[in-house]
């Protein structure tokens, strides 16, 4: 006889049951009835089964004492409630809006918008390659020894000024009532500004090594007049890199070189990049189908979900109904969240992935596992690789290097981001908030309370993820807020109907 | 020089990873970058950090090729999604419907009924008393041989059928409007009805093991004579347990030994069960705590979540407008499923457990790990393991000993569930639908389906779950239109108003 289940699979418990546990009394209770279970093989051409034990001392896998762990299956579950649950809210919002997303509107705006009002976007972006053109210039200036170390430190924060400041002036004046295109155009300024600073730090760096490695060579040449020990000689060796660097200058400065980089994902320039051996062009198409598509999804998403979910908030939030204020924020948080996610790997992987097929750059290291920082800390350092090398080693490090405290630098790395957070939204906005910039500034005690408080493990993850699904949709409802009563007014706001 | 974030995880790239990714060719760029990488330690004077490679060959961690798994994070930000979302829309019950729920009129509920129409319930539970002392007074008679097998035969089919419709009379009879004590008390009745069929059962195995003792011991009598060849009584061996058994039998027939097993939570009759050797008071404590707020909750969430949403749904189901159907089915199976796992833990942990501790019953596997259920079978051999037990060991098992096919002994378990279910649900409504029916019987096309076709894994696990969450709340929103209409009629519930 066998049991038709014979092959479930079994618990195991762990060896660190409970003691006081029934499963450790199995034994006795075994003993109690026999053992006769050993015989139930045999008896199998009785015409009574009852020979084999059907009840035995054991615990339920709820009890911790039974060492049950194995719960996969509720994950399952959670994703399977989550989907279904999305699913339903989506469900209801076509009912009740129908379908919102209209794609040949979206050309229309964007044909129209390019025909009048985008083009000082465009011809802001096309202008830039003056200040390309004169960033390498001087740089080339720099080289000869023209003018000293002492005319770039006042040229490079005035040319990052001018260029920061010259798309605000342009945007304000603008009377386009669409942001979009003042955001795009914005961030290409500030990567550029970015880039520059990189660009004629490294070449500093580089002039500076020369000027080293002449004087070492003096030094080198009054050594050699005092001695003959080969050992001094060996102590060079550590300038190794140094040497490389100073060989590879100024051969770099090219128009092609500065181009490269500007065009390359990264925010920090290297003479050299690694390179691909070739463009390979399945991934090319896997990245460009990700990209129209993904692109696609998300401005489907804002359209059908966010518009109407922020419209409907405005009276909630004028009148500071509470629960209505956090009913408004959750349902918002959902799509918000899963636009966010949708944009990271849209721009992040396919988009970055995509610029470097192209150019065959070969560090792909766009962003590390945010998704399992136990810190904000480890979070800031590794959803955006680009901007944390840029910080690391154009502000961070050099701040440490000049006897400032690792808090002052960790400190300035977090006012740099909020500031530049805050200018590619109030700009565009023609709103002054600062919601932003709280955004930003506010990620500096939460580091603090994951970091030293909570001390990252699973708490820390959830924390960071909090953090984001709440904070997104926070301080776009305040900006929501803001902009309509700024552009309809406050009756407005309040007349707006509200519907769940 | 330390790189601030040097304490990072860095990712481990698995040894499959793809021959064509970028992290193959790592080697090479870094030849190309002069393998300056490895003097960043000794430059830590320099007041240059160019000499440290910024960028190196490597693919993003979304790439395949990147050979990165660790995706642990996504859990977390899973469930925060579902409680967040989840939580929204609870959020929004309470804004739009207030607080529903009113403990004080549950209680005048149980007094009111308890006073006039419940009598009934509790008689026929008393009463029943009367059956339990029958059966064991039958069992008496057999024992003593007054009466033979062939009685007993015709007694149990007869006392289970009287048993199971003594309920049904009185209820259909029974004016209540509320089915709640009904259920409860045609459980009790359920359960019964199997004990005493177990009970019958192992009695009869056991009279039929001393039957075959005496026949063995004639057949040694005249083995003796013939020969003195101890092998002879040692083949005699396998019987032992047979020899126990009957050895138990008759002392087992005490009053105490059958109400024992009346209480005990299993419905497979046992000579002697396994005990603990003590009650143990915290664990106790715990169970009744868990019971009493589990309960409360159960009630809280059908008065808060599930009556509002099954009310909103009698309209789109009497008009059959597919989308808004599928919308509330939707909504009705998250709070429903959430319902089912908080009851299962109530009753098949808390209440099963806490009547063992009460019994010093020492075999508390109530349930398996039917969460990690990949095919439908192994959830219903996992998820209620007295019913499981039950149906293997007087259903399954004397069907296939019988020479029945194994096919037609699982079609035979499921249609006795399926008639159980159903007749839980339609006597105490009033209404003989056979959803219910249909819902158990539909199991066996799905268990072909997950254990021959999909083969279980993780696609398995998923329609395991999916089946449960949308096909209970299908079987409910039946049930309370069909309820809906026979009590109030079509056009109550055509006209009742729908809001989301």
């Amino acid at each position: 006889m066998r049991h038709p289940n014979s092959g479930r699979r079994r618990r195991q418990p762990s060896e660190a049951s409970n003691g006081s546990s029934i499963a450790s009394s199995r034994r006795s209770s075994f003993a109690q009835n026999g053992g006769n279970g050993t015989s139930s093989r045999k008896s199998s051409e009785l015409k009574g089964p009852c020979e084999r034990v059907i009840h035995s001392a054991q615990d339920s896998l709820f009890s911790t004492s039974s060492g049950w762990t194995n719960f996969r299956g509720f994950f399952n579950l959670s994703i399977l409630l989550l989907v279904l649950s999305n699913g339903r809210v989506a469900l209801e919002n076509v009912i009740k809006y129908g379908i919102l997303i209209t794609p040949l509107q979206w050309l229309a705006t964007f044909v129209e918008d390019y025909s009048f009002t985008s083009w000082p976007n465009l011809g802001l972006i096309l202008g830039s390659n003056l200040q390309i053109l004169t960033v390498f210039g001087v740089e080339k200036i720099l080289e000869r020894g023209w003018v000293g170390n002492a005319f770039a430190a006042v040229f490079y924060p005035l040319m990052v000024i001018t260029h920061l400041t010259i798309p605000v002036v342009v945007t304000l004046k603008h009377t386009s009532k669409n942001p979009l295109w003042s955001v795009a155009m914005m961030s290409i300024y500030v990567i550029e500004s970015l880039k520059f600073i990189s660009y004629g730090h490294v070449n500093y760096w580089a002039r500076d090594a020369r000027r080293k490695i002449s004087e070492i060579k003096s030094q080198v040449t009054e050594l050699a007049r005092k001695t003959s020990d080969p050992k001094q000689f060996w102590d060079l060796k550590e300038d190794l890199s140094m040497h490389q660097m100073a060989s590879a200058y100024p051969s770099n400065l090219t128009i092609f070189n500065i181009y490269y980089f500007m065009a390359a994902p990264t925010l920090c320039y290297e003479f050299k990049f690694p390179r691909t051996p070739r463009i390979r062009k399945r991934f090319l198409i896997k990245r460009i189908v990700e990209l129209i598509f993904l692109s696609f999804l998300i401005a489907a998403l804002v359209q059908q979900w966010v518009v109407p979910t922020v419209r409907n908030s405005m009276r909630p939030l004028s009148e500071m109904e509470f629960s209505r204020c956090l009913e408004r924020l959750l349902k918002l948080a959902i799509p918000n969240h899963l636009i966010w996610l949708i944009f990271f790997y849209t721009f992040f992987h396919s988009f970055l992935n995509l610029v470097a097929e192209i150019l065959r750059f070969a560090d792909r290291e766009f962003y590390r596992d945010f998704w399992n920082a136990e810190t904000i800390a480890y979070f800031w350092k590794s959803w955006n690789i680009p901007v944390h090398r840029f910080a690391v080693r154009h502000i961070y490090m050099p701040m440490t290097r000049n006897r400032f405290s690792k808090m002052n630098a960790f400190f300035v790395v977090f006012f740099v981001s909020a500031f530049f957070h805050e200018y590619l939204v109030s700009v565009p906005l023609k709103m002054f908030r600062l919601w932003s910039y709280y955004g930003m500034m506010g990620q500096i005690p939460l580091s603090f309370l994951t970091g030293k408080v909570i001390r990252g493990g699973r708490t820390g993850n959830i924390i960071v993820w909090l953090s984001l699904i709440v904070g997104q949709p926070l301080a776009i409802l305040m900006y929501g807020h803001d902009w309509y009563v700024l552009n309809f007014g406050l009756t407005a706001a309040r007349n707006h109907t509200v519907g769940i």
